[in-house]
């Protein structure tokens, strides 16, 4: 695989840049040592690696402004990193960039039950603000699988989901406010302990930016109680489409379930394998809906959402009678990912979304193309909110079976824009789906998603190479031509 | 007053712009006359007035296309209008712009039970969009109390709420996909029927960036099943602070009301006088709660509210018994601002939020702000998302008295972001609160705020002289250097 090309005059100043970058962040936080820069060569995107040119691990939001400001002014590319658990790709190294990562911005800063928010630096981790205020009884809703690793700062440039997003909401609906650092150095701050805000949704637009916006160095979010009562649904159907078809029927009936994840015939079996989790291997799917709130609601909701199952079709219904049960159904759920990692040397994991409705078609389309690729695919998806995550089993060892793959996932995903929907729910486009955002987006669209982002970073010096598949220059976007700027992984290397 | 100084040279030409957009808007879509102009030369704000040069009327999204494109080329100003009722003058027009008004944009497009979307023309009313699906059970969520008249294109505007948005959210959590026109004239697409979205959260920045950055000219927003039961409970307080106390307790103890409204003594005895709810007289403060969902839910809720309310020393509690005496409870909180308008010859509505629990200190300081500027306020507002209402209570013909009452309402809203709040929660900045903006924002907030409308509209020809209290050129603000451009209503004429 060809690698992309650094450019050669900022290699040539490595020592000169690192020594002034010491300057900025003394002691230990300079990193150049190739050994050293190992663990930051790439992310949960493991199909692809680059050492970078040199790692900063600032501790301060003044180191952060002075590390930009200097990278701005000299031309330095820069890639922020939290814990490195991005599935797109997104803190993939630059071999002529920096990589700064946020790892030393781990305090907890602030819990104000009163106001009902916890501010944070951005590197402590998702679980990280849960298990500070879990003794009095709240929680940071959104819960992405890697939440015992993933950075609150790495949530908001993804905005991540997790099992209980259709209810509880994204990333972006449970931050209230940050401190961000532009690439100039000014620092700003968007949002703050309230509910409402002017201005610009500034803060809504850097969720979601994948690191090409700023640098986050301070959050703010909203946390919850925990709901009295939870139960969880474990119902199997004789078909995906039965499955598909109940959830758009509890939907339906205005019931909005804390979670609602559904995993087809592969899945059941390679999870039920793995931890033991009682689910029944005589479906085709299951559907795991919980229920939470007070008491009286969520026995009530219990008998509607079992009658709304047996009328779809269902041919088991079990409800969960104690804690440790409903942490049985979901622990089969949870390693659905390492659990198909058993049954295959290598997987790959797409993350569309669709319009609730289009669940049956595009799982009937999903089985064709296993066919005529040549592949098997487990689903595990994020059913209430049409997020799907198929898994493309495949060996990376048995030649041309990872661009099949690849060509599979890249199917998949062009079907989910086919039938109105996107190229991805909660992981980002980073580089994996950069070059398949031409089918969601015109040209218009994203020549005006380019100017947004020269309002952020007029040099493109941010995260380059991910998300976007050409980049254009600031000053030549207003007058609408189009230039191809110098791309980084023109042509991605893969390992 | 002094009126804002048109272009001499853009008025000179106002016959062949008007014949050149008529090229465009053939028919009736084009007014120049002066007596069919009145109609648009005021919004809510009626403090101010002022006639457009030309009033254009277009019908479809090619149509408004290339009048942008038009009035881009050649520099005429622009601003779009729905229905005309925002209540901070964003839709207050320029001598020497044109009023775009989106009045002909009034259809439903597509109603889809299955995805549980409507797309509509920017144009319809908040209620048209509930009316068109309420057979079917469903409705639109946010409800704004001028939901009759609205529209939705100016809801986007605004990022309108109402009184249920602590639970059902604001505008931006109901609209899922718009098309909209550019400055240029490009049409763009932003989201569509899906939940998740990938590239920047364009539609999040368009929500709220009162008519600055763009025109919409489709809409698709999410529609809800209507809740099994409503019940409301009336809760009587002897304080102010008692009433805020219990707005704190019921959401510690995880409640989220559907509604969750708050009125002290001076609204509720002119509400009460006005539309007979049958509210109590003897109380400082009442609180409206409403619960909706399944029976045995709000059956359980209604219970703990109770209880809470008893513990923060409520006098007296009534929970509806019917959906006659649910609807007159309501009656007299939706009928507050105009039972105000019966007992004050003028008021003055202001919209700032604060972190919920600074509510006490923010209804104490007001009281005394009351006693000091020497003019009377009733509070009605949104308790549950800390969004406050005061009504400024003064007389126009008395001299002097609409600067007290000014001064007044800027020295609340300063209190607001001096306790960590903002200074609109849902009626815009507009020309209102304008020149306020320096207390909430940094320079360096708002200069990026303003790089990015650059990315929209580099020339500043969208809706000048609203939000902003200096205008930059685009071209300076990336050097940071600071010159004020020209900015209407460098002084506002008043009514």
């Amino acid at each position: 695989m060809k690698m992309p090309t650094p450019d050669a005059s900022v290699l040539a100043r490595r020592v000169e840049i690192a020594n002034a970058l010491r300057a900025i962040v003394p002691g230990e936080g300079v990193i150049v040592e190739q050994d050293e820069m190992r663990v930051y060569e790439t992310d949960a995107l493991t199909a692809y690696r680059q050492l970078p040119m040199i790692v900063v691990l600032p501790k301060t939001t003044e180191q952060v402004s002075q590390v930009l400001k200097y990278c701005n002014e000299i031309g330095i590319k820069v890639v922020p990193r939290g814990a490195g658990t991005s599935l797109s790709g997104g803190a993939l190294p630059l071999a002529d960039g920096i990589i700064l990562g946020l790892g030393k911005f781990n305090k907890i800063m602030d819990i104000d039950y009163g106001n009902r928010t916890v501010t944070v630096q951005p590197g402590v981790t998702n679980l990280g603000i849960t298990n500070a205020v879990a003794h009095e009884g709240f929680y940071y809703a959104p819960d992405p699988s890697s939440q015992i690793a993933c950075t609150i700062g790495g949530n908001i440039a993804e905005n991540s989901g997790g099992v209980h997003c259709l209810k509880y909401g994204l990333t972006t609906n449970n931050v209230l406010g940050i401190e961000m650092v532009l690439m100039n150095g000014d620092v700003v701050r968007l949002g703050g302990k309230h509910l409402d805000s002017d201005g610009y949704d500034l803060l809504g637009i850097m969720t979601g930016s994948e690191g090409l916006l700023g640098v986050v160095t301070e959050v703010t979010v909203r946390i919850l109680k925990k709901p009295e009562t939870l139960r969880a649904v474990l119902i199997g159907f004789p078909s995906s489409e039965t499955g598909g078809d109940c959830v758009a029927a509890i939907i339906a009936a205005g019931i909005i379930p804390g979670g609602m994840e559904m995993m087809d015939k592969p899945a059941i079996h390679a999870a039920e394998e793995f931890v033991h989790a009682g689910y029944p291997l005589d479906v085709e799917a299951i559907l795991i809906v919980e229920l939470d709130g007070p008491e009286a609601e969520v026995d009530h909701l219990i008998g509607e959402v079992e009658t709304i199952a047996r009328k779809c079709g269902a041919v088991s219904i079990r409800v969960s009678s104690s804690e440790d049960e409903r942490m049985v159904f979901w622990a089969g759920r949870k390693a659905a990912f390492p659990a198909v990692g058993r049954i295959s040397p290598d997987y790959l994991c797409m993350d569309g979304t669709i319009p609730r409705k289009e669940l049956p078609l595009v799982l009937n389309r999903m089985a064709e193309m296993s066919e005529r690729h040549g592949l098997r695919v487990a689903n595990v998806f994020h059913a209430g909110d049409g997020n799907l995550h198929p898994l493309i089993l495949y060996d990376a060892n048995k030649p041309g079976e990872l661009q099949a793959a690849e060509d599979f996932g890249a199917d998949i995903l062009k079907l989910c824009v086919e039938v109105g929907g996107v190229l991805t729910g909660e992981h980002g486009v980073g580089v994996e789906k950069r070059d398949l955002m031409i089918h969601q987006f015109t040209e218009t669209d994203m020549n005006q998603q380019q100017r947004v982002k020269c309002a952020f970073d007029p040099d493109g010096l941010l995260n380059p190479g991910k998300v976007f598949p050409q980049l254009h220059r600031c000053a030549e976007l207003g007058r609408m031509h189009i230039h191809r700027g110098q791309l980084p992984f023109p042509d991605l290397p893969r390992f």
